[in-house]
């Protein structure tokens, strides 16, 4: 294909962008309003009404034989256009479950009433709600993309969509579908967007991302609360031994103490880290976004490694004893600690899960009684470079950035590339459009209107060069 | 005083006790009802009502000048009867605020729903509510043993109460009450029931109470939460270190490690140590009521003396991240506790305070940053045995129990018993009718009903005494 060829179809592209540009914010913004939180039994008629929302869109947009497809949780929505089955077949996987919007108080607009503001990274305005980059923007990215290519006749290849409402709950269901249904969603490639770019002049590619083991301790001292002052210093208080424990997981240089715990964890040539931490990044710049006066992580690893090429181990969530207001004198009878480890190559989910496990229960004293529930958790996985899929998205990216963009492994996880990877036999290609600073799983989640549209203009460009490389 | 005058009068003690006993038990359940929690603002207008109904009581039971007098908070109740000058003056402290009622699931009634059950403990019944026994049922006593005294024409002195809306938030105002109404308030000794006895077949009389300093700190991370994939490993989960501090208070003996914690701790004679631990006591009914496998302790002490004459420092409640259902996967910008420790003789609230702050501050990593707010406090204490008013509150009780009691140290804390000594140069007799498994500041609160008729009967017996030794 040409440059002239390539540059005609761009055109034809950002024409037809131009023209559908708020149309395509305010169907968006509509979805944005539907809050289909997966962790919160209370949203379950949300979640529902959100997968037949992404229905109702793929059909608009042209997919065909589109379902609602029951699962044990919630539904997968999938829609598919077969055009030649001679053709490549392209893949299309996201999420229209969000996180939790907690705390409320933190959002400056309600994370359900999407508005669009223009922040200082994002001139053009950003569109500010839970899901808005994670991942409902960046499916709508796809759906659109997928429009554009219909009506304007250029959609080179069959395309298949798998959009499951479960993966901020670690998508429990979505194996099974899987194994059920290989014939359904034979393809050559699968195409994800729900990750970024390092930023919006430095296009980049996400060829890495670590796993996840996600587990809830509860630590139980006495049968009931009691009267601090009665009973303080004479019986375990459950909140003061579940600080010990957590204490006791790193030592003092950020290292885990899990025994085993690192036994799995590739290791990096000197040449391989040097790569990487080639990457455009500010210390300063970081530190200063985040208001920190210092970093803090594993000795003896840069930032970028930290949270990149190693493993983590971080409390996400403490609770026990008297929250409110004033004071109360007393002691708990139960506490509790979300915790989850991010793990990578070739750590997996079920190794480090057991280990956590034993260990917490082993070094719990006896004065307390401990239970350990694992979440949910996903393995890692590293993608490589020279696949056609991957070469495909950089060259898209290369024609609508101007920069051939940079391969990057995530701190993150899309637990279900290594599915993807074992149950259907695919490379899944990252192609996300976000930034860092998005503020996913936290107050005030945006997304670019920028980085929206640039998504709609790239992915026709991936369609394009992938049915080219596969001839 | 000979013996028959006290049998006679104790025969008129209880013959009124039992012609009124479904009364008294009526009225202190209709207090019961009004949840006058006054750590929480949106009980105010309960904790306002509930002093109008102190007032109301008072008045009806015969006293004057009864006033609800303001404070810059919650109000204090007060009345008095003075029939001579000449004679001496007991002073009534209590308090008509209550502890808040959560972990509300846990209460096999409402709180704030009195219903009279029997115990194995009690088998005359119990009354469970918020306040039954700490300090509303123990208030009322006092009022009840008044009303006695006046309907049989047998009280021997002056009368004066003071009954307080803020003591379970720190008796932030009394101090200055106290101070504007020296004159008002004189008396001969102040007379509290808000404690307990060993079990109802061994009285006791509480004569050392530890302080306590309560503070809340907040460490802040990031300032925001942030995904913890993105960005785990590389900054400061203030979780985790809010952990690790708290983690860090106490080393493997479990002794405090704040610089100068024990400096003014005052060490007990291996005699006085012994005599202690002779008092009736069983670890293992201790354990099994708490269903506990083990205890929990700084090292080289008993669960007697860790519970009484040793500090401690508890975690009271702690919270920070994602606490609702299911997993989010988030780095909290901030992590919260409560943290109060117990204080002994010749311990201060002023200095414990102070070193605790510094030292939290100080041991901080840079990552993060802290801070240190005071909530209250109040001074360790022990009461003299040769007093008066011992002696008498004594003498009272091995009438009515037929047994001497024994004194007693408590783990507990009355705060206001320095200020007493302070602000009114006045000893306070802590008279208190509770048990130690009435689970005050717990779900499931309750005084028993022996108990609290216990009290009726014997607080006369102590005003004849004390009037007697007083001669």
């Amino acid at each position: 294909m040409g440059n002239t060829i390539i540059v005609n179809y761009l055109s034809t592209i950002n024409e037809y962008i131009n023209t559908h540009r708020e149309r395509f914010l305010n169907e968006l913004l509509e979805l944005l309003r539907i809050p289909s939180v997966s962790a919160d039994p209370r949203h379950a008629p949300d979640v529902l009404r959100m997968a037949e929302a992404v229905k109702e869109q793929l059909v608009k947009a042209g997919a065909d034989k589109v379902e609602v497809c029951a699962t044990k949780g919630y539904p997968i929505v999938y829609g598919e256009k077969i055009i030649d089955p001679a053709l490549p077949t392209v893949l299309v996987y996201g999420h229209y479950d969000v996180q939790p919007p907690d705390p409320l108080d933190l959002w400056t607009s309600g994370p359900f009433e999407p508005v669009i503001k223009k922040t200082d990274l994002h001139p053009d305005g950003a569109i500010f709600a839970r899901g808005s980059c994670d991942d409902k923007g960046q499916v709508y990215m796809h759906i659109k993309a997928f429009e554009l290519m219909i009506q304007t006749g250029s959609l080179p290849c069959n395309v298949k969509f798998m959009i499951e409402g479960e993966e901020e709950v670690g998508s429990s269901n979505l194996e099974t579908y899987c194994v059920e249904n290989k014939a359904r969603l034979k393809a050559d490639v699968i195409l994800i967007s729900d990750t970024g770019i390092i930023d919006n002049e430095t296009p980049s590619i996400t060829t890495g991302l670590r796993g996840l083991s996600y587990l809830e301790v509860e630590v139980t001292g006495p049968n009931r609360d009691l009267h601090s002052g009665l009973y303080g210093g004479a019986v375990a208080n459950p909140i003061n031994i579940l600080c010990e424990m957590i204490a006791s997981l790193k030592d003092r240089n950020n290292h885990i103490t899990i025994p085993g715990f690192y036994d799995d964890v590739e290791v990096l040539s000197i040449e391989e880290r040097a790569e990487m931490n080639r990457a455009p990044f500010s210390l300063d710049a970081y530190k200063k976004a985040l208001d920190l006066s210092d970093v803090h992580g594993e000795e003896g690893y840069t930032t970028i490694e930290r949270a990149s090429i190693r493993p983590t181990l971080d409390v996400n969530g403490i609770w026990g004893g008297y929250t409110g207001e004033g004071a109360k004198t007393v002691i708990a009878s139960k506490a509790y600690a979300k915790i989850s480890m991010r793990l990578v190559p070739n750590q997996t989910n079920e190794k480090i899960t057991e280990l956590f496990s034993r260990h917490f229960e082993r070094i719990a004293p006896k004065s307390v009684k401990v239970k350990v529930s694992p979440h949910h958790g996903g393995n890692p996985v590293v993608a490589p470079i020279t696949s056609i899929g991957y070469k495909a998205a950089s060259m898209a990216m290369e024609a609508t950035f101007g920069k051939k963009p940079i391969p990057t492994r995530s701190g993150g996880s899309v637990p279900i590339v290594a599915l993807f990877k074992k149950e259907l036999g695919l490379d899944s290609i990252l192609l996300g459009f976000g930034l860092d600073s998005d503020a996913i799983h936290s107050p005030n989640e945006h997304f670019g209107v920028f980085n929206y549209l640039k998504g709609i203009e790239t992915i026709p460009m991936f369609y394009k060069h992938f049915v080219e490389l596969s001839k």
